[in-house]
């Protein structure tokens, strides 16, 4: 049991996870959180002022599970082909994991990020950026074809949607799907190499 | 009036789709389609022996819609790459018509598509077909890079997703929808192109 005065957030957002799994997100309410940390919801409000920021936060942090590993590779060295390749391959990767591992799970947050559209949009602009860094370093290189950064890490993200975005999480669990990834992304990398 | 002497399979198709954008699919029966048109539900099966039938035939026409243009532009002559290009904003074109000017008939085809995966998949492999003709043309006259044309029109066909697939609908509506198109393109072209 959790006492109110060693709550953290996290711990929160941890016990707000379990419960949306449980009940869903129209059923899960702030007092069944904490009832499930052994804290008054007083004690819950006072780390989230609302049961809106509590949400927000929770899918956040979803949102956010891969960023910290495909931050690291946005910002490493070595070749740019082999870095933005490990990059779309690990964003696929984490999203195949959260949507066959726990598709229940999924479906909640699915529900949650149709609700929180600019959350869902500054998460997508993190991401563009991130692969902009990329792109950029090839293009000053002379490994890429001189391009606008951000507008062809733009077109880079949305050519492999069908390798992240969640309404395709249906066709991932084919087994062509990493076939198919490596084929979409042959074709970009021609497209991005210098002649 | 229709009569039931003169009654074709295409009547029966169009009323079929005004009963289902009334009704949707749950709740149109064959009895209100023959309402619709004036004969007895008898005169319906003549042509179309079930009710699954008759979803299979009206679901397969939606989906045809643009397969006529599309096809002439696949077979057509001239440069590939142009082909290639008018080929997928047809396509674009042709699914934006069909999602903005009548959601409620979109709307009501997914949940048909939905139950019909075979009649999509086969769908999806003639327009892959119809890309590759094209990829195959400009290989052999040299303006595309040497490779398999059937593995690469499947990946120009899912690098575009985000241009053709009905999940990406909600998208199209963005004023820069057909920007983003272009930049895709320009990418794909890039990597087709013989360098």
């Amino acid at each position: 049991m959790t006492t109110d005065s060693t709550l953290t957030p996290e711990q929160i957002l941890t016990a707000a996870e379990d419960v949306l799994r449980r009940y869903g997100p129209a059923k899960a309410t702030v007092v069944d959180i904490a009832r499930a940390l052994g804290v008054s919801h007083g004690s819950v409000y006072r780390h989230f002022p609302s049961k809106a920021a509590l949400r927000e936060a929770v899918t956040q942090r979803w949102l956010d599970q891969a960023h910290a590993e495909l931050s690291t590779i946005s910002a490493g060295s070595g070749p740019a082909d082999e870095r933005l390749h490990r990059w779309l391959a690990t964003l696929f990767a984490a999203k195949k994991r959260k949507a066959l591992e726990d598709p229940e799970l999924f479906a909640t947050y699915q529900a949650l990020v149709g609700e929180l559209s600019s959350t869902v949009e500054e998460h997508i602009e993190t991401l563009i950026a991130q692969i902009a860094v990329i792109v950029r370093d090839g293009v000053d290189r002379g490994e890429f074809r001189p391009a606008d950064a951000e507008f062809t890490a733009r077109a880079v993200f949305q050519a492999t949607a069908h390798f992240h975005d969640p309404v395709h999480a249906a066709e991932w669990k084919h087994d062509r799907a990493d076939a198919d990834f490596e084929a979409v992304w042959s074709l970009l990398l021609n497209g991005l190499r210098a002649g």
